[in-house]
């Protein structure tokens, strides 16, 4: 019974992390910073190129300036996860239509992630995005 | 155990509901009028902008026009499931490539859905589809 | 309970299905051809187009061609995975990025997929991918 549990639990811990990146695209979409902040631990971890920033107070200004330029449509793909206990580490293809300045940009690239349990919930512990390109759409990214 | 056969019984309805979507957009590429409408409640609703039809009979109208002029090639990301009983919702981003007039479009969007389950099947009840843009490849989305 | 375990098993081998289509992507964009010739059955086919090429040592070399050229950022999406024991079917949309003698191009298609359970894992007994389209991005698939 106990063996049971422990799969169940382990099937629910990785339907839960994928959402979880799911549900962060759709806050993105929607340029819900207050929504997507939360996604993260209270320590939790954004870095992408220079940027590296921790904790709550300092992500909700990563994403609201992140969002003031510009409003991505991110989708995310390929998730291989592996868990252990409280904790989980991931790594998430994503693919990004945004609109900068009126101009039609793509980019691709994807996320090193570990992910904590905080409750009931998985939370982002440390988002580590790599971007392959990030180009305007009519150029391409040769 | 009866709490146990609960929790297998949330994820396989949630994997259900996750490839039902999938399905839906391989019955896309390949034109399979008959097939979609099948994957909607037989009183199921199929919104998008201006259009508004339910039940099978309006259904199968929507498609064969739809399918008519264009083959989507649509492929849904960033599944997020809430469950209840044997009525579910979700939210699904979504990218098309299709061509139309001999030229390359590209389209992003997401569906609002909700999903019933009929027999040991889950259904679309009603899908409502947000298009962000539906454009020429070589003209962009800004 | 041993109906329970099977539904847990089932839902495990699903998941585990998945992510192998995943983990290819992942190893195909950073070009690790011996870890995606493992991913493969001892005697596992890979099929595209004319190219049909059986065992490891063979998908070694198609892999080495493959990726010597290009380097490609596949993703994959919609998968409608069929159980059976320990085998499995699956059909897997695919979209991919890829630069080619200084060109961007843009793919669609999709995987047939068989996969076999060898060991604790599961494997991929024979990939068939059909692609719709590989063009330079700014001409498009019209």
């Amino acid at each position: 019974m106990r063996d049971l549990e422990d799969r169940i639990q382990a099937i629910e811990d990785r339907t839960a992390i994928v959402e979880l990146t799911g549900r962060y695209c759709h806050m993105a979409r929607t340029g819900n910073v207050e929504g997507i902040v939360d996604l993260f631990c209270e320590d939790g971890v954004m870095e992408s190129g220079d940027t590296c920033e921790k904790g709550h107070e300092r992500l909700l200004g990563v994403y609201r300036e992140a969002f003031s330029g510009l409003r991505p449509l991110p989708c995310v793909h390929n998730h291989d996860i592996t868990l252990d206990g409280d904790h989980a580490t991931g790594c998430t293809s994503v693919e990004i239509r945004m609109v900068h300045e009126g101009e039609a940009i793509t980019a691709a690239g994807h996320y090193d992630d570990t992910f904590r349990r905080v409750g009931s919930d998985w939370k982002f512990e440390h988002r580590d995005l790599t971007i392959y390109h990030q180009v305007p759409h009519l150029k391409g990214w040769a």
